[in-house]
């Protein structure tokens, strides 16, 4: 099954648009996590069992994992998700972006070792430091497109003969670089206006959009300007709004609890 | 000392310009070490002890260990060139991009857990995704702008208002963001116009310039685009050339040979 069939699966059997982004940070953690041996692992898997009915897909952002030497945790808590809930697809948050060469070696990370369905890429470096993720077939690849940040429009914003460069991105990434239907993109919810505009360049690819929950982007703008008549066309992350919802041992049933207004939130306005 | 300091006085030290990248790929290396537990560990500080002398980096590129699940040997990689070669930098080549939050943990990541002296980034999510690195005064931050490979003409080419994208991103390094004089740039080889234009932009910034050796890019019109004043603003990297020189258990010389004549060869047009 590819990536896409996947996500349009899972996002139909748990009526859910919402990826809970698996950004681990050992100082939120409740207390009864400190000193943990694996406390990384538990805390993302408790996350994981609270809340997988609920999800389209997980994303773990693997810096909070290598800034911890915790990749041996990482490949467990994804082995862990494809045990238990197979069919919920592992998004590996990785914004890898090199040579062909190179990029060869971020696929066989992503794919091989940590046995991500997809993993998110930057454009920067253009087609050839693209295709080595769309070589596995069965795999998806996220380029960032229109980030959540501020600083996103310092390059992404410029005018590059009539459109933007996010607008330049979505164009080449659907009309160029997508020959096997592999491709989704990152546009921030920050911008729903550009989410839109994504939209219309891009028809049904997948959109993965972060920014909603701690970073304030408004799910019922998010919502109208990216939905799309195909399931798993579009994909709302949150990550610390949920994770870090309660801050006791009830942490796990806070984050369901937030993760399911979460998922309704969203459904109210698809 | 700050990386730039370094930077500048391993290359007088050694009277080089070269970087040699560690771009470690087991099935490369020579049979000898085939079956061995630490392979990529006892490769790589082989090459790292047979070229000490004549370089003015190490360019550790971090997708070829973390592929072979080989964290643990670049830390120890890394701590052996800080031991043994004190004042030689390395600059983990890892072209992190991400939202703040995020790039603080890939800071630490390259900062406090692989001790490296500098971090290569992509610029493509703007200013902010670039501080958290920078937060860290003594390191090196190194941002992609013009890179080697052909797609990277996708969108580092395009126009935006009178100046290519690259030369935007080199204007908004050198004026904007370069406030404590820790930013570096990535120019490719194969581009020695563009290697000069960028030079034209910076100053005396530090470039980091691949894409000779393997990748075909030519030494003359490289040095005499990049080279400065300013000892240490004009790093030449080399990888699979001198890795791989050698097939069997004379390796380790025959990468000195091939790292001499390339330090000779660069040092012919300074």
């Amino acid at each position: 099954m590819t990536f896409t069939q996947m996500l349009a699966a899972a996002s139909q059997k748990n009526d859910s648009l919402l990826c809970v982004g698996l950004d681990p940070d050992p100082a939120k953690f409740p207390a009864h996590f400190q000193g943990r041996t694996e406390a990384i692992y538990d805390f993302c898997a408790a996350i994981v069992d609270a809340t997988a009915d609920l999800v389209s897909a997980f994303k773990p952002q693997i810096a909070y994992f290598a800034a911890q030497r915790a990749e041996a945790q990482l490949e467990r808590l994804i082995a862990h998700i494809h045990e238990r809930y197979p069919g919920i697809p592992v998004i590996l948050d990785a914004k890898r972006g090199d040579i062909g060469s190179t990029a060869e070696q971020y696929a066989r990370e992503a794919f091989a070792r940590y046995q991500a369905d997809a993993v998110t890429v930057n454009p920067y470096m253009g087609r050839d430091s693209v295709e080595p993720y769309l070589d596995w077939a069965d795999k998806g690849v996220i380029l960032l497109c229109r980030t959540s940040n501020a600083g996103g429009s310092d390059l992404q914003f410029l005018d590059v003969g009539g459109e933007k460069l996010y607008e330049r991105v979505a164009r080449l990434a659907a009309r160029d670089w997508n020959r096997n239907g592999q491709i989704g993109l990152v546009v921030g919810a920050t911008y729903p206006a550009e989410i839109a505009r994504v939209r219309e360049i891009v028809g049904d690819m997948p959109l993965l959009v972060p920014g909603i929950g701690a970073q304030g982007g408004d799910v019922e703008a998010t919502v109208t300007a990216g939905r799309t008549a195909m399931t798993g066309g579009l994909l709302i992350n949150s990550s610390r709004a949920i994770l870090y919802a309660g801050k006791d041992e009830n942490f796990a049933a806070a984050a369901r609890r937030v993760a399911a207004e979460t998922r309704s939130a969203i459904n109210r306005y698809r």
